[in-house]
This record gives C-alpha cells, sequence and structure tokens, in this order.
C-alpha cells in the first residue's frame, strides 16, 4: 500500500487543490513534486467520483486508474460514511481529498472529513494549489490585511439587496474586504444588484474564470463601474468588495 | 524588453506568490510555467531587495540577476512612488509584484500598487502559488463555506481578550471560522491567552510552519488543548477559531 509508514501508524490525509479553469491540466497550477505525491496515492476521497477520475487522468499516475479507490463525499454525504472512509487512514493508507475545482474544504465539501482526521490523529497535510478567493484577492488590490468570504448570498432580490447593505456597511466600518461567489448563470443578475445597490464610493472587484481562458480582473469604484456597463460572462466569477 | 506585446499596449503586473517555509525552493511549490513566467521578467516590486534577490536566485533566470530592477515597496513607501513604480508597466514592460512571503497583498502590502495598475488600465494576473491562511483553512477542519482573516490581535493581554471574546462570539453567531496570526515570538502568549479566553466547547486550530521541515497543523476543542498543554515553536504560526 503506498505511503504506509514503516512504523504502523496512520497514513497521511493530504488536501489537493485540482485546477479551477476548465481543460486545465493539474501541472498548470500545482508544483512538480505536488504532482507525483499524488501520482502515487491509490486512494482518493472527492466530491464526484467522475469528476476526480478525468482530473486524475492528467496525472501520471503510478498505477492504472482502475486501481485507484475512489469514494464520494459531497454535502448529501451522511456524517456516518465519514468513519469508515476514514478507516484505511487510520489503517496506514494515505489518501488524497479533492474537491471539485479549487482547494477542498475551502466553499466546498470536505471539510468534515478532515476534522474527523484530526480527531482521529490523523496527519493532515495541505497542498499548494488554485483557489479562485485567493486568486480574487490578491489581483483585486482591495485590502488583503482584513477579509471575510461570505459565501453565496440570498437569490431574491429584496433579500439579496438588504445582505449586501449589510456586508457592505460592515466593510466600510472594519475596513474589510468581503468576497463572494455566485452560480455563472446568474452572475449578470448579481453584478447589476451590486451596481444598484452599492455606494458610489464603494471598491467593486470582478474577476472571472480566474487561470482560464477568459480571465478578466478589474477592480473600480461602483460610479465607475456604472458609467461602462458590462455583461458578464457565464463563467466562474468572485465578487469582491470595500465599503467607502 | 521582456513580455513587451507587440501592440504597444501596457505590460502585465503579474502578483507573484513566494515561499513560506525558510530555505525552501520556490519550485516546490510553483508550477513550472510560473516559475518560467518569473525567470524571463526584468522588473520585479518587492517588499525588500535583498529578501527578494535571494527568492530570484533560486529561479532559472534568463539574465544575470544585476540586470533586474528591483524596487522596494513597502508599508513605509510614499503614495507619490507608487506612480513612478507604475510608469514602466504603462510603457509595455511587465512585472513582477513579490511578497516577503506568501501571497503579494494578502496580510502584506502590495494592494496599492495592484489598485494603481486597475486605475491605470495595466492588466493583473495573480499567479497561483503558497498562502499560510488558505492552507491553514484548507487543513483544519473547519468551516470554509464561511471565514474571515482579522490579521494581528493586539498584544496587551487585556485588550487581547476583549477582541478574542468579540471574535469568537461573531464566529458562533455567523458560524464563520476567524484566522489570525501572530509573530512566531509571541505565538506561546497568544496560544495560552486562547486557552484562558475562549469557552472550551470552541474549536481551535494551530497551523505552525506550514510547507515547512517543522509543519504542524492540528484542530482541537478548547477543552481537549486545554488536557494536552502545549509549548509553540518560534516559526510562522496560523491560528483559526471557530466558536461553539
Amino acid at each position: 500500500m503506498s505511503d504506509a509508514p514503516a512504523s504502523g501508524g496512520p497514513g497521511t490525509l493530504y488536501c489537493v487543490p485540482t485546477p479551477i479553469a476548465s481543460d486545465r491540466a493539474p501541472d498548470a497550477d500545482l508544483a512538480p513534486a505536488a504532482i507525483a505525491l499524488v501520482a502515487r496515492l491509490d486512494y482518493v476521497i472527492a466530491e464526484s467520483a467522475k469528476t476526480a477520475r478525468a482530473v486524475l487522468k492528467r496525472f501520471p499516475l503510478e498505477r492504472p486508474i482502475q486501481a485507484i479507490e475512489i469514494v464520494e463525499l459531497s454535502e448529501h454525504t451522511r456524517d456516518d460514511a465519514i468513519g469508515p472512509m476514514l478507516a484505511p487512514l487510520r489503517a496506514g493508507r494515505s489518501a488524497a481529498l479533492m474537491s471539485e475545482a479549487g482547494c477542498p474544504g475551502v466553499a466546498d465539501p470536505g471539510a468534515r472529513l478532515v476534522l474527523a482526521a484530526h480527531a482521529a490523529g490523523v496527519p493532515v497535510v495541505p497542498i499548494v494549489g488554485p483557489s479562485a478567493l485567493l486568486l480574487a484577492l490578491m489581483g483585486s488590490g482591495l485590502n488583503g490585511q482584513r477579509f471575510a468570504f461570505a459565501g453565496y448570498l440570498p437569490t431574491a432580490a429584496d433579500e439579496r439587496r438588504q445582505r449586501l447593505r449589510e456586508l457592505e456597511q460592515r466593510s466600510r466600518r472594519d475596513d474589510e474586504t468581503i468576497l463572494f461567489i455566485e452560480t455563472p448563470y446568474r452572475n449578470q443578475p448579481m453584478f447589476d444588484a451590486l451596481l444598484a445597490s452599492l455606494a458610489p464610493s464603494t471598491w467593486l472587484c470582478v474577476a472571472a474564470d480566474l487561470t482560464g481562458a477568459q480571465q478578466s480582473l478589474q477592480t473600480r469604484r461602483v460610479a465607475d463601474w456604472r458609467r461602462a456597463p458590462q455583461v458578464l460572462a457565464k463563467v466562474p466569477t468572485v465578487f469582491l468588495l470595500l465599503g467607502r
């Protein structure tokens, strides 16, 4: 079994980020040592086995992909399935926890397994890789000394407006950059709501398709966005605001 | 000049993460394409020229390091120095913005230049690389659907206790993971304050020397940490709490 320590101790749970842009090879974003590490594991826990298999096929695997055990862990997975998932790790086998895209456990299921690993004394090792949130923050020019990720916002217009105003107030008060995401087909209504709801002096960054072919990253004050109306592509997008 | 577009348009500002563990080579964390990109640039903006030079020497540079222009941008840099720093980019030259360690602009100076680049129409491209915050969150098993980075906390005992309680309350109310950092020589007093101030049922993760030789990452409830007192190493550490 790969990576089984000679001592008979537990295996390691590696948190492995996957590409965030469609059709991007893992080695475009991961260091060679991370690629080699994943290539030798025979146990993978992923949100969807189908997506995991498609990603794994692009690694220089040390064994046929059929020989890699892939177990699914999604938001629908019951809590009592976590223990059995962890059992091989307790017995000395190492595993990769992989997200659908980006970092496992960050805006993504997977954290439950990691927490259970800590409780079981299974070492957890996060691997450096792509995160749309981090890339967006880095490239936004907005405050990276204080920031918060608010997840998805409400979709109903009234609630969304209310939530945006709360977030803008908190951001202004604490000088805190607020990040949130939206499903791609709702990018345009979200953007329109942002321009309608936020103060003209508030900073707004739209970071779309990061690391992808349609990558676009722009920060402007709301007043300036209003002067240059945009049609947003239906691609994964991170929105960032800094209240002013 | 490297990367000057044929059209005569502006250059690109690349936000390039650097190793977060001491003595770690850039290619241990960055993808080959990112290494090659940095290797061909001749203009670097960094917090400290000395550190930047030490990091750059580990890249397969296309020119002697003396031929790379390195300009410093720190918290002490005056606002009126940003324009001249950006001028070469406006004129078509590309540059790397590099942090002392980790991601430029995230818990780190540099954001001012990025914001100015957006205003000047200079494209900004963030590069995938190491962030202690992101690695700690991924490996913590705590909530990655909602989280906030609070920067440094007050050092005076009373203020720190007060701030910790505020953060714990907010975390509990919003189910939001709170991340913060401390200078290494204050890790132990911070940890002791956490155990003394937080509720027994609150989750606490201590993520030390991520990607480094002394890497350690553990999440427990405060009650469990109290039963197993720790001596924290004086290495870069991220603390995460999730109020319960």
